[in-house]
């Protein structure tokens, strides 16, 4: 884990550009405090659940970056009453005029960023729909919010077949967002954030040029999605689940263990890749993948293991009671399945830590 | 949730066999005290971590459903020493030994049952395997266990394709369970429990003889899954997710709300069936289905509802901060995103109380 965050720390401080990590991910103060320029932050997060607990632990400057609606103001502006500089995101007039009114009746002015849609994913305004940008724009500053910049997320980059295609996107996420902040810019409105990332574009973004900070969440762990699209190798993958063989099918090939998916998550993103690793990837109890042995199929507290189908690789002695890791499709969906960490460090078995996790909205 | 209870309740009392509801879905001791005979069980479990929360709630009487291995026995041990009727599953002769060698030891006769695979959908001993079925019973019986007969679990019912594949599916569950049984009994070792279940077969085996009691866990709340399998209706499914508007991309006809995956879980059990609900069937607040929307995608805190593709049905007008509800494909794995459940009643909606859940291992 400390290396996934040395690299990326290092490859934007190389950029002069901010990382603001999304602690989506870890969902954890122990880790956040890892991953943060400082235990103040900046730091993203996507539930006013993860604002709340983040504060909590002494974080001070948020991004919430999913939408923000009428219904969840008062409780961003609790967070702000208590001096946290917590920012929201909106894509539409409806949601800017709820943030400018919360802001002239609490006297506060809640700082927004416009969510831009840079590539067809999810949310987010056009980047060609300047109209809508700027009656957006115009209703926040006008209205009594503070109109902080424009932020986008360029999704589709996790289903990139290549590295150039990343960097293709990271191009496109770039452009989309510094080419609103620039009409917002043009109109006379503010905009000093320009914010962009997804794990895959941040590293792997050739130029940054008008970019003030990145977001990227899933690199702290990396997991097999990420391996299949390059951006890690199985060995950075900081985060497993650890099972215990119960049982075997011989007849079958098969060897059961005690995580299913309520361990593992039904999170099947390596399906569209080109190695499917269907529930994981199974290691050693040391983190050493044996060759091709996945886990085939899940129960919810049974996870059968088999050799990849086709591989002609064999399949290892486990006797009843032996110990697996299994290395994770998605480390945000297989995390979230899970109350705390358990911390090894290299090299070795013992647990030096218990980090807990937050859960709910 | 109640009609769902009664139903199956009903069904079985009219067969004079035992409902073991199967606990791993509510995992809520309100629910759990709502399906029961009473408040000391039986139940079924399928964690430890289950057991131990049941028992502090005042379950007495609980089967953990899932292959047991030496490292766990410790933690059996300690629950029966409080005085709680655990029993355990085993499928193999290491594992019995374990469990023999264990009540020796303790000086305690662990009740047991042996696993059947009925099916050949994961754990348990072949039905004509008598061999290995008669070796795993005379080390528990010779070893200082208390056999207490077989279980299996007819997990391939969710594949079928009509209610005559139910029936004939829950036949060959009763009898591979039946039939081990009688090889048991036959060679001087006791069988009296005969334990079977799925909600599916559950729900329309034609004949249970010789059966004991019954496991079914789903049939609480019920789900998209079974609905599709025409084991219950959509109107009968007792569990959803309540979520908010929170944008709209008019041009892809798409409504974002701001339930994901996280909510929702990753399940995507109706994908192999004759109508994929994709991430779930859309309702409005008051649980009445909208037609043909269904939530299409799901980013972790972002879901996008759409009108299923090739329906013609029109997309509703739900303004931001909309409320809608929606149905889970599987309820176990949607239920365990979530810390508790909020009770509304029939025809209410007003949350008349928080039940919480527990997590874990």
């Amino acid at each position: 884990m400390m290396r996934n965050i040395a690299r990326l720390r290092g490859r934007l401080a190389e950029r002069s550009v901010k990382l603001r990590p999304h602690l989506k991910t870890p969902k954890s103060i122990e880790v956040a405090r890892r991953v943060m320029d400082g235990p103040a932050g900046p730091a993203t997060v996507s539930t006013l659940q993860e604002a709340e607990q983040f504060a909590a632990g002494g974080v001070r400057d948020i991004l919430y970056g999913v939408g923000v609606v009428p219904s969840k103001l008062d409780r961003v502006s609790a967070l702000r009453q208590q001096g946290i500089d917590l920012s929201v995101v909106v894509d539409n007039v409806d949601a800017a005029r709820a943030v400018a009114e919360q802001s002239r009746r609490t006297n506060d002015r809640i700082p927004t960023l416009i969510e831009i849609d840079s590539d067809g994913h999810r949310a987010g305004v056009r980047p060609d729909d300047t109209v809508n940008l700027l009656a957006i724009g115009n209703t926040l500053h006008d209205g009594g919010a503070e109109l902080r910049g424009v932020m986008t997320h360029a999704g589709e980059s996790y289903a990139c077949r290549s590295i150039e295609e990343i960097v293709a996107i990271a191009e496109r996420e770039r452009a989309a967002a510094v080419g609103c902040a620039t009409v917002l810019r043009a109109a006379g409105l503010p905009a000093p954030v320009v914010s962009v990332g997804s794990t895959p574009t941040a590293h792997f973004a050739g130029d940054l040029t008008g970019v003030t900070e990145v977001r990227a969440g899933v690199f702290v762990f990396f997991d097999l999605v990420m391996a299949g699209l390059d951006v890690c190798t199985v060995d950075d993958i900081a985060v497993s689940v650890l099972a215990t063989v119960i049982g075997h099918q011989a007849a079958k090939g098969w060897i059961l263990v005690d995580a299913g998916w309520m361990a593992m998550s039904r999170d099947r993103g390596t399906a569209s890749q080109r190695i499917d690793q269907s529930y994981g990837v199974v290691c050693s109890v040391d983190g050493v993948p044996y060759p091709d042995l996945i886990m085939v199929q899940a129960n919810q507290e049974q996870g059968i293991i088999a050799v990849r189908s086709g591989s002609g690789a064999s399949l290892p002695h486990l006797p009843i009671g032996s110990l697996v890791r299994i290395l994770p499709n998605h480390a945000c969906a297989t995390a979230a399945q899970h109350a705390h960490y358990e911390l090894i460090r290299t090299g070795s078995r013992e647990i030096a830590a218990q980090w807990p996790r937050f859960q709910g909205w």
